[in-house]
């Protein structure tokens, strides 16, 4: 059906672009597991939640109940293969830190490994579970947010441009591609104040 | 303090780089409100359920629940000031359709504004709202996503290149800035295959 010069597509989703970030866990066995996940979002400022969407079967889905806690790692541009690999492989049947050379660092506040060699990792307390049909919800809050030195900009705090991190093209439909992201637009909360009227 | 070569930030969140989507309503007068959101992620795929954080003060907060709907949409990068009013307005005071010349288009399916000009309008249901702190959690379920002809690729589906969207560089801290999308790096599903061994 088209309308107003547009096509649906019907019950679909896409983000353009979306993150990526591995989901870190330990297992009832104490092993460390990585999961890329582009099913992520920042929820709510105050405190600080982001959402994931986990398939049951998945076996960080079990990790994340059991231990009440997750990590969130975001990879740069060179941990690209590494990053596609921890969502093609399964945690249960493959070490995917081994397999990939990843360090497995112990969070300092919550049961769940960090990516040493990755420039940002949050660690994350999980409040709630929230079931859907193809994927549960988890909220989690972040407790700490480690940053490598290298992506630390002049201010102390997170350079993004220093992050290297790429996107990801998430739709419904495959081939998704991996993008760059590219150079900086405009800052925002100013290139908006064009259609601002005087006194506003 | 210092770990691992990484400095902690603390309870603080940040997606590099996270999406940039305006979400539509309508309010108790039937007037038509564009909110720009950075706080928003696919949840689930089957069926199709993407979260908006949204602060129980905007204007768009209390329509959502009123009409239990709204739609995401999805600007194109020559329409970055707009999208950044969006973000600065409020929707009580400013007609923002009216100021940007946007042009507001009923949803099919459900009572919510889409952007005419923009590439990617998502129609969304709501199906359930989670109370946080900052933040209200709407989960929308996606029953139509309506896609302009020219940026649907050669495949009847949506051609990421096509939409030309940008991203936003999500922190705690300010400035915040947009980034436009990079090069294609890599498909999904391919460039891990590196990682796997004989017979996986």
């Amino acid at each position: 059906m088209m309308r107003n010069g547009k096509k649906n597509l019907g019950a679909s989703y896409c983000l353009f672009p979306a993150p990526v970030v591995l989901c870190g866990t330990y297992d009832a066995a104490g092993r460390p597991n990585l999961a890329t996940l582009s099913a992520v979002g920042v929820c709510s400022t105050r405190p600080p939640v982001i959402q994931i969407g986990v398939m049951p079967a998945r076996h960080s889905h079990a990790a994340i109940l059991l231990k009440q806690a997750f990590s969130l790692n975001i990879p740069s541009r060179k941990y690209l293969p590494e990053a596609d690999y921890c969502g093609i492989a399964g945690g249960r049947k493959v070490d995917k830190f081994a397999r990939t050379g990843l360090t497995p660092v112990r969070g300092t506040y919550v049961e769940a490994p960090l990516v040493g060699e990755f420039p940002v990792c949050m660690e994350c307390r999980l409040i709630q579970c929230i079931e859907l049909v193809s994927h549960d919800l988890f909220l989690g809050e972040v407790v700490a947010t480690w940053v490598a030195e290298d992506a630390v900009g002049d201010d102390g705090w997170i350079d993004p441009r220093k992050v290297d991190a790429f996107c990801y093209m998430l739709q419904i439909r495959k081939p998704r591609v991996y993008h760059a992201v590219g150079e900086p637009l405009a800052p925002a909360f100013e290139a908006g104040k064009v259609f601002m009227q005087a006194g506003e």
